[in-house]
């Protein structure tokens, strides 16, 4: 049975690196609150991009909500590059091309999706 | 119409202020990604809590998806009080009392709510 009340530290879940050398790069994805943990809605993630990693550029059918925890980095996206930074909130619509990069600083932003975009 | 990426910093987001003095005392609630701003799904709050503060001891049919950014406060519970600090994360399911109380020091946080929970 999962806990109705469930209280976790971020550093005590195992990453998934996310890194081909291409597509990806120096990427660390945490799953904080996913299914498994009992979420019936929406997933919390938390990533780690080291300076100089970025993760794909690509879209798909569902929306990210985004807040950045510390560090700074580049959202490409079609319309251009926009500057993000600790403190900052993003919302990326379904469907939109994005790519989040880190430059000489690494970054570290919470990323919330639908369940059915896991 | 509503963008289809969108970047602001919660600082620039008017606060709520929810103090009674009573059932709440001390915090500042802003939403960052609600439905005016295109959120489908499910909405971001950032929350502020002061020395002392606290938040409403209730429940309600929807989950909570919480981020702790920085500060440190106790998290009530019928289960008992759980220490929360910077890096935390707090699944809150839904019908389960909670209460979120700064002490000595202040508290800040994400809330992830489904929109429904508006």
């Amino acid at each position: 049975m999962n806990e109705l009340i469930l209280v976790g530290n971020h550093e005590n879940v195992n990453p998934e690196i996310i890194d081909d050398g291409k597509n990806a790069k120096g990427v660390e994805k945490r799953v904080l609150i996913g299914l498994k943990e009992g979420a019936p809605n929406y997933i919390m993630r938390h990533f780690k991009i080291k300076a100089g990693g970025f993760t794909p550029d690509h879209a798909h059918p569902w929306e990210h909500e985004v807040y950045v925890l510390s560090g700074s980095g580049i959202l490409k996206t079609p319309e251009g590059e926009k500057t993000i930074k600790t403190g900052d909130y993003v919302f990326v619509s379904a469907n939109e091309k994005h790519q989040f990069c880190a430059q000489n600083d690494s970054i570290e932003f919470i990323c919330v999706i639908p369940k059915y975009g896991q």
